[in-house]
């Protein structure tokens, strides 16, 4: 039995949706359960709850989802990423500024007393103060996670790596070893559903069970070519033009249009990456893919259009994430610390 | 009276709206009358219309709007142009295929006979075939207009102009003298509503009485600089970033998101002129801007950041152009011609 006591109750909890992990001895997933709960939904429900009240609403809702994962556990760990440590979220946990090294992240988890007495450590999301800011909350947890999933330490001294996080706002990290020196993002997958769901372009698709990638690797290729120069507010007008000279059918509309604006995304990306590394080596960066599966498929494709062969798909970068993070952090048994990851510091 | 006599009832019939022009001697407008009925809205209402069905509504609500114009001038002429000779219109028109000759447009218009036995002229759209093709209806028509109204004439030769019809869907025409060499569709303004309205983006935002132009210069700033190379699906997120940070108030971010949006078309666009000149002249072309003039104040505006001064902005083009193609087409008296504008043939 022991083998299968949880050490750690870890969260996931995003803008539309909340994920929970019972996890055991040496970061193993003992059971995980998904709920539509994100603080979008729950603050849907009371839109004008004082904060207060809010602080009660989440605690309600986590002792509804995880309660009885606690009764079995009374000495289990409770940490938790994402927006539920935003202003709109339980309780808001000031950002922590880029650069920063990985390795610090677990010193600076964010106590949340909870009526029993218990306490939930909210991890801080980061910020980069720069013209254009940018901001991110779980990913960085989920960066974590896939650094050591990737190599089961992180990288030594100044290995360039490249992690994506395709999503609703795709992020990118530009990492130097443990440090996010640099990050951005892309609001691809929001903008996508915008332009099939409430423009033009939608009223002719047709949606189809299955991807069709001959169609989105040829959007792809539009931005790739000299036609990639006009645009996305131009090439996107071509899902409609190729339809009205029958070149393209309702059904590959919209693999057409994905390929279209990831292909812009990664374009955009790796311009940016080219820019950061003029004046220093020419290495191209190692890319880590983090995500649902069929989206991380469609980046890993669109990169492999734009010649970026080494990329590697990590998967449960979240949960692993938020064991390394309360394993850091001293919230679970170190016994067997050596066995899960190596440090190099 | 004579003064005053119709020589021309003129249409422009598009996906929104539907303005109609009373024009006398020498293409000076009478009398005119603006309708919310756009073949979006006159299908919308009758979705499942067939093809001749489609016809007789369409003639109906012609007669509705302007049968009063016709019955006290029978010998009228009347021509209409836009998306009234698309699949979804009155009658398909086919397009005319670019590059063309805009003194040849006026030989082209098609007849819809209407069942009191008078003819309809249909001004045909234009289409460019190229690998991602592009198509217009209405705004071929602007194009002259703005063409004649700027000179009196076409330029002779080789002259390079560049027409820009900012709107829901922006065009921009590459003239050489009096052909349109090519032309490009950026879906601008229609992506700014989607995103303002369905995206987090539009979640903070307030909307002022007042064009703040201090907002929509810096968004226009962001597309030149460094930052502007990330491309606009990560530039629109500063949205929200500089309003987290406390460095964009609501009622700032309508105006700044539209500078981001016209900022990147610009750069587009002047990038694709850049690279049609590199192996000819190095002359900039000359800008003329068609459309609502609020909305051309932006687009000036933003060229004049980016360099781009002269610009001149076109009232009336439409008008002017449906009067011009008329009078090319022999459906008006042609006694004053000389007197509105010359011909370099």
């Amino acid at each position: 039995m022991e083998k299968h006591q949880a050490q750690l109750i870890a969260l996931d909890w995003g803008t539309s949706s909340l994920r929970c992990y019972r996890i055991g001895a040496l970061g193993k997933v003992l059971e995980t359960r998904s709920f539509p709960l994100g603080i979008a939904q729950i603050l849907g429900t009371a839109p004008e709850t004082s904060r207060s009240d809010a602080r009660q609403v989440f605690e309600k809702v986590f002792l509804d989802v995880v309660g009885d994962w606690i009764d079995v556990g009374p000495g289990v760990a409770l940490i938790a990423c994402g927006m539920v440590g935003s202003a709109s979220g339980w309780c808001e946990i000031p950002y922590l500024e880029i650069p920063i090294d990985c390795r610090r992240l677990g010193d600076t988890l964010c106590a949340v007393r909870i009526s029993s007495d218990r306490v939930l450590h909210i991890v801080p999301g980061l910020i980069e103060r720069t013209d254009l800011p940018n901001v991110m909350r779980g990913e960085e947890t989920q960066i974590v996670g896939a650094l050591i999933a990737s190599s089961g330490h992180f990288a030594a001294g100044k290995d360039e790596v490249l992690v994506g996080l395709p999503g609703t706002h795709s992020k990118w990290a530009f990492m130097r070893g443990s440090t996010i020196e640099h990050f951005e993002t892309f609001m691809t997958g929001e903008v996508y559903r915008a332009l099939c769901a409430h423009t033009i372009l939608g009223r002719t698709m047709r949606q189809s069970p299955s991807v069709d990638y001959d169609s989105f690797d040829r959007g792809v290729h539009v931005t790739q070519e000299f036609t990639g120069e006009a645009g996305i507010l131009s090439t996107i007008f071509s899902v409609r033009t190729l339809w009205l000279v029958g070149d393209l059918s309702p059904e590959q509309q919209p693999d057409y249009l994905s390929g279209l604006i990831i292909g812009h995304e990664i374009a955009a990306l790796l311009r940016l990456e080219q820019n950061r590394r003029r004046s220093e080596s020419t290495k191209l960066s190692r890319i880590l893919l983090v995500g649902e599966s069929a989206l991380v498929a469609r980046y890993a494709r669109a990169l492999g259009i734009y010649g970026r062969v080494e990329v590697k798909l990590i998967p449960q970068a979240t949960e692993r994430g938020l064991w390394f993070l309360a394993d850091q952090a001293g919230l679970v048994p170190r016994t067997d610390r050596t066995h899960s990851h190596n440090y190099e510091d």
